[in-house]
């Protein structure tokens, strides 16, 4: 009988967002009449833009046609997107990224699950607190772990704390780091690391020779014009950075999947011998050998956004959900509570009111109010009396929910 | 600075494909007038078929509506998909697997790599001789071998020849093993295997509490009623293995990205210490943390393929093919050439002429002929002195390629 790889017996029986599904089922049973609003997981609710169904139609008569039929493309993507990608999300913005350093893939949660393969054992791992938790599962399944402990952190993994009281920012770490992620426009905090403080982790990463894994997969609802979209802004992120994007938030492909790593050709790992090997060839190794690229309608949809017409819908649909987000904060501040996020990211984290724990609030907005959150300490013990709110969804929804918390919920 | 995973220093420099690529590439710098046939990549030359198109209209059609879009489906597909195989695939021809022992994917190539991240190190396992290259450069990756040796072999790995000697089935395993991995039809070969020698290698795996990895991808190819299409028509399957399917082959998937692997609830591994573990709830668990499932519009046109218009005509498409290697058998059988496959699989796997290796044969097929095909060699030691040649085509190529062997071919 084949060994398995026990790692996996570690993690903890639920993911987040499955107890959440429980909870919320056993609720609806109870209350059949209940109209839930669902403000928990961070779906997109608004249709693909006119752009993008326009492309896709003309991709599917494409390869309806034996002269325009695609059959395998390049596992990294098609050149018409990878060249889209790095001229407009990169050297638009002054960064030195090329073509051949954009890996089109199916998903960002894949991709930051997927770097693993081609890192080794012993490595010193850097994770925020509260975090996104495929980085800390991930990890756990890769073997990079001990157990998980009663405040369900990975043992190995060092924790760096984002709170109110340090304004959402992680400190630099004080010791040896070989990889540390980071995440900015952050979920599920909303906060955005300044250039400056994003400086400093590549001046650090740099010191250090570690690489940072920077998932920016929000970085298309920054209004601030002064907060970086991309690691690569930072002098010297190219010597420690992969930087993880995706057009699940961007352009509303959360069931369409398409997202891309970048991978600079000057990121170097080691061997344990000590001799400098390219991340850029590994990962081009994995990802040839172990994926087979995007579905060429797909690609051709998110190749879309990158004209004119495409950019300018997606930006107005960017614009409905952050309006949402404003309303989600205005509505929650006037009834004195502490927000955070909203502002740059379609996330609004919430300081749950005193001695209510991140679930017993999650509870009493779904029985009270009928909507459903996700409690901050399903992503790190730091995230304990927090909430988070998604601004994924209609006007008409996010206006019912704050109707109905002002005048419901009791906490 | 990060260690990185020395497991893919061990790999060759070059997949078998690129280095088919690279040779074709000089051969038409040097000879640009030449109209080269590829017969070499096994990918897919025919349209999609109307009524998979249609569906995809219809999906995409769906997303630009707020009211039928859709965003996160469940990872392991949406049931009408997951449904629709079991029905059709499996409970139709007597197997017992059931919807939610199937995982829709974005291509068993990826499923082949990725499932081997729920098995531990220490296992005992089994490739023919021949074999598909990614099963073996997956392992390496994966630790499970030592370095490759002079004939391409992972050290470590059981390699079990497939010849003309043994009419290409694999004789059983004589030591312990503990993961098996089974083709049938056969890539590169061709051949299938029967229900006699598939229930030995069943009956095998159960004294020995192994699991096979069953890779059915041209089972639509099968034409000789007695063969299986799937593993699970073997008594005792269900306690043993895994099987691999795609839509690529079937239904022209290779560039819209769309495969299923079967994981019986009833499939068991080990820990170290001897506890058995359901290997179901642990690829369940890998697929809904690295993996977030297959974009609608390929899911909705995948499942047109089980409705009675799709079905009919997928089946035209795939007698296109089948009468493809028809052509390309008889040909080459008058040329006094030994050839098998072809009459089960989209894969005629010929023997080269005494003397000529299998890469000296792909040089002369293509100075002369300006045919590219694959060598045998290229998938194992016991591949040399053999070459495949792929059926997807157009009429027009193979009826041209076949001439022009007939006429230049000077071996």
């Amino acid at each position: 009988m084949p060994n398995i790889n026990e790692n996996y017996l570690k993690l903890k029986a639920g993911y987040l967002f499955p107890e959440i599904g429980r909870r919320v089922k056993a609720f609806a049973a109870k209350h059949p009449a209940a109209r839930i609003i669902r403000m928990g997981i961070g779906d997109v609710t608004e249709p693909l833009v006119p752009a993008i169904i326009q492309a896709m139609h003309k991709a599917v008569d494409e390869m309806a046609d034996r002269a325009t039929f695609k059959g395998y493309g390049d596992e990294q993507g098609y050149a018409f997107l990878r060249e889209a990608v790095a001229k407009n999300d990169f050297q638009a913005r002054g960064c030195d990224v090329a073509a051949d350093e954009v890996f089109i893939s199916d998903g960002s949660k894949c991709d930051t699950g997927n770097i693993l393969d081609i890192f080794g054992g012993g490595n010193t791992i850097v994770v925020t607190d509260p975090v996104y938790p495929v980085y800390v599962d991930t990890n756990v399944m890769a073997g990079n772990t001990g157990p998980l402990n009663d405040r369900g952190e990975a043992q190995g993994l060092v924790y760096v704390p984002m709170t109110a009281e340090n304004n959402f920012t992680p400190a630099i770490a004080s010791g040896k780091a070989d990889v540390i992620y980071l995440c900015s426009p952050n979920n599920p905090t909303g906060a955005t690391l300044s250039k400056a403080a994003l400086q400093q982790w590549v001046d650090y990463a740099r010191a250090n020779k570690a690489v940072i894994f920077f998932d920016a997969a929000y970085e298309a609802y920054i209004s601030d014009p002064a907060i970086p979209h991309s690691i690569y802004e930072i002098p010297g992120a190219r010597d420690c950075a992969i930087e993880f994007r995706s057009f699940s938030k961007t352009a509303g492909f959360t069931g369409t999947r398409c997202a891309f790593t970048i991978v600079p050709k000057t990121l170097k790992g080691r061997t344990k011998s000590g001799e400098e090997v390219e991340i850029h060839k590994l990962w081009n190794r994995r990802h040839t050998t172990k994926f087979n690229g995007v579905s060429y309608i797909t690609q051709a949809g998110a190749a879309a956004i990158y004209t004119p017409d495409g950019g300018a819908q997606i930006r107005q649909t960017i614009a409905h959900y952050m309006t949402n987000a404003k309303i989600i904060r205005e509505s929650l501040t006037a009834l004195n509570m502490k927000v955070y996020g909203g502002v740059n990211a379609p996330y609004v984290w919430l300081q749950t009111p005193a001695q209510t724990t991140s679930w017993q609030f999650f509870d009493q907005l779904l029985s009270q109010c009928h909507v459903v959150g996700t409690p901050g300490s399903g992503f790190g013990a730091a995230g304990e009396g927090y909430f988070r709110l998604s601004a994924f969804n209609s006007r008409e929804n996010v206006n019912e929910a704050m109707t109905r918390i002002k005048e419901r919920l009791k906490v």
